[in-house]
């Protein structure tokens, strides 16, 4: 895989939006919204456009209905209208199909776009433009369910990490934690273009497919709480791991699995890696403290489990496997080994 | 006034619940209901029946529409049917008004009612028989706003601080905490039946006043999040004080005035008091962390306004001017002195 | 086994200490001081008494330094000098071995006691007099680790839940919330004295074996705070199960085992009993959410592994068998099934 | 005041450490490092370098000990070295004073630094070079006090706050919100360069002085804790205003005052302001929520009172007097009005 660009990189912003095919847009409501809290920006028959409370752009997550679930794509923001053409030929140059996305013709809300399929086989779109929403961060009123704020980050699997980690980096993309092998071999790693731990992060396996998306709250109380709804509603099964802090970013988390089976991490607390010299750390696969700091077992699903991708035509991408598994080199936490 | 009793005390469980008359019921149950998180056990169109979701029995809230913003009356639950007629034989040999309200015939849910005017000039009402209801202590679901769990206590504003502390004493309460003087003068006084520092307290001044009912959340967050939300409504002036830390009592707190004056407070966190010889803790009244243990100053009104309350007959009783003013007495924390 | 007794039960008010054999005193300090928060009140070269910030009286732990790790005695506090004997006459009425223990004879700080073997096996102390200790309700500059509050209960596994059940009902104990199979079939019971949940619980299971003790913080951070600081040390294999939501009891909680494998649950936020009529709510065994409300699995050595007891001589009392397992009944929560 | 820069400015990544002098280092060390919680990276007998427990770089506050009381100088950290010498040339065609301070000769950990006395008067120092230092961002056993984890922002009091507003947009700074009258004269506003809602803002007021430092952590019972810590001492007299929640920047705050009279600000939960297109968000002077979201008073010292800052000589600046004065102009939250 060719992953080194002969083209200047756009300049990303961080991780904006993602859209999900569901089969069940009303069941699919339920979960997002009335469960999770996320805000209703616009919604019709067959989409919903939604946002966290803290957000004040026109969404963070779509979802549209649809036959199979999946991921249509996932969305940067760029920090300019020519960063939009420079990413068309940054994948151009690389060899990517890549197709432009007229104001008007692709996602409500948003002006011109690219979407491309990168070269780890993922949809990917870049945009500038997008409308802005009324504020509602002290809307404290209108908070409900686990109360998220913005989205945070997108985590993928893939077969090759460092491929991906390269490809990523070729973006301008920082890392800013690794799981690694006593050789360095890389099993997963974390990497930002704003100031947080991570807007995309990599966990080895079968891709690619969509582990999860990452969405943020001020605090650990209203995650408890989120797990407590669940609870309450005797709808428990979609809690599939925590809540627990996790060794890698130290944010406290809980992973659910919507009523199509798409992962959502409901994740607070990480930490400011702004600095230009911000330095890697980097977790060796046999710390049973990496993905949960408190030696909690990974459940296999976890592992195993994720949402299949889009292509640019909308058909399901095949699946390649993976080439180092975490859940067989690890010991403790995963209880898999 | 006469407070030794010549008749044995009932046994009284706890402070159970409290009747308000509230000049404007749709406004009243905003503020109870979809501000503080009280559940709606019944309604009609003179009253509200409320309950906080940890509680089983029928209500701990009645908001009784009527002319005059009013205590209607409080109300001990006793542990026997025969503690019933204790009461009424033991407020009958002080000489008090005494009305025994049969079951049907007074406030919904209860069984047979004894309603007595105290030594202290209070409405108070003794009962053992009430209405059982659907337990929602784990219906995190329905929970919003504060997310009251239960009614904690009362406070009352008496102008002869230990004459209430007398005849609460002839009534069995232990004391956890109180607030003197340099000599041993009262101005102040937490007293408990349940195993938690109070049931009713005695704040010094003009009276008989209801200086406020005490209701409790879980943890200190609900206590911020109430507060957020009445500042997202730009319904800040319902705050009257906090939140802060009490020094008596170690609980969190945040007070607040219903439309019609009434002052609650959202209240959380105090101590186990349920051993047989349990101490009083002292404190002097010019120690500035008494009333808030941040030092912070207690607002005027606070010391200043309190609910008047109705005889057996409804009527507005006269109020008496208070003996010892700790509003006065008092230094740092007040910023009154 | 007899359980009716012929002789009126003492008037018992909570469960107050235990007393642990620990086989190494520097190691079990580090646990339950530092890691947990308890004060140490006093301590020797053999023992370690040890009591929750908001404790008034002597202590609520003893760790005594022995060959082989076990629970020397729980202990019940009793509300006069009178009930005291009362549980000396109780116990020899049901033919059980009965000791009086004279104050300055047995565990420092109390006063006169009785220890017994009840007639589930388990060593039993009562008491009515014991050392009053200085306030630390207050002291937030001294609290540290877990910040333990209080002990909270005893949890302890008998073969026979039911004749558990029976017997502490005959001590006055309510039941607050159960575990049954489709016939009512007792796999777990709550009971309490003090107005919580409860003072001690039994889990169906080989026995006389200590399962847990309970202590109380008063929110949730701290349980989580107390999980963090385990997972710095690289000392995460001390956290057993949790931190999760109990379905019974509805607290949040952490399981913790001591260097000496005895366990300990951190326990915060369950909900007021004392009402003379409070009802028993029950679980059914196959409800994943009884032991954690999330549906997360049950570790299988929660349900397998204990604590020995001593015998009022000292010696390890033999363990009988479990009659029913709810580990083989449960499904999902316990992924044992 | 000539504030239009006539060279580029260099690329300011954020807020980076405050120098103090403290007039009695062992007072200031109890108040910083055993209450707020920071880590002593370094101390001899004339100084503390300290830092929060999420901070990378070697420190993030030097308190020094001196004579009088004062800011010694604010600084920000840049992208790159050659930044360096941008803000030595900016501020040098702004004909203020420059002065160049070569690794090893200034405040230890740090590289090459140019010191400027800004067109507000104000003692800034840019630099890029800084030692790294031990993570300690899991470090969860070693965390005290208010557990403080970075350094959020510096609040400054400056007489003419639209000169300041114009000052800092030359430097590249973004203006997240306002108070504002409403002929939409500036009354404060605060301005960015990391993805958060400051790294400095201006107070009207007489000035330069510093009005607070701004130190975060990760959730609100951690400024609770930290209130409660300094009840426990007595010390409550160092709790100027709050906690509460700020109108401004939604963050949870509470005001500190160090033995030398230094104020400070521990903060929690604002918002991500990274987007290009970011509004400002203005509030009017008079609402009441602006400085706190529940409309309590704020003290009058926190608007009088500030910290005299010294020149590039180490003498006390002479302060000029107010132009606006929002303690004024405030109505409802001030409470001086």
């Amino acid at each position: 895989m060719n992953t080194t660009p002969s083209s200047p990189a756009p300049d990303v912003i961080r991780s904006a939006y993602a859209q999900l095919v569901v089969t069940d847009l009303a069941k699919a409501r339920w979960f997002w919204v009335d469960m999770l809290g996320f805000y209703v920006q616009y919604e019709d028959a067959h989409s919903l456009y939604l946002r966290g409370t803290d957000e004040l752009t026109h969404h963070s997550l779509v979802l549209r209905q649809g036959e199979t679930a999946a991921l249509d794509h996932i969305a940067y923001r760029v920090r300019t209208p020519e960063d939009v053409d420079k990413a068309a030929r940054f994948f151009r140059a690389l060899g990517r199909p890549v197709r432009r996305i007229p104001a008007g013709e692709g996602t409500r809300g948003l002006g011109d776009a690219v979407r491309v399929l990168d070269p780890l086989g993922f949809p990917v779109e870049f945009f500038y433009d997008i409308e802005r929403a009324e504020r509602l961060i002290q809307r404290y009123d209108i908070r409900h369910g686990a109360e998220i704020a913005r989205l945070d980050h997108f985590n993928i699997c893939t077969p090759d990490v460092p491929a991906a980690y390269a490809h990523y980096e070729s973006l301008g993309f920082g890392c800013s934690e690794t799981i690694e092998g006593d050789e360095h071999e890389l099993y997963a790693a974390w990497m930002y273009r704003k100031q947080t731990v991570h807007d995309v992060a990599f966990t080895g396996g079968a891709g690619p497919r969509l582990h999860h998306l990452g969405v943020a709250t001020h605090e650990s109380h209203q995650v408890l709480r989120c797990a407590d709804i669940f609870g309450s509603l005797g709808k428990e099964q979609h809690i599939e791991r925590g809540p627990g802090r996790h060794g890698v970013s130290n944010a406290f988390y809980l992973y659910l699995r919507d009523p199509d089976g798409h992962r959502v991490e409901v994740y607070t607390s990480d930490y400011y890696t702004g600095d230009p010299d911000h330095e890697t750390y980097r977790w060796n696969v046999r710390d049973d403290r990496r993905r949960d700091f408190w030696g909690n077992a990974v459940i296999e699903s976890w592992y195993k489990e994720a949402t299949p991708v889009l292509d640019l035509e909308g058909r399901l991408c095949p699946v390649g496997e993976a080439q180092l598994d975490e859940s067989t080199a690890a010991v403790g936490a995963d209880g898999l080994g």
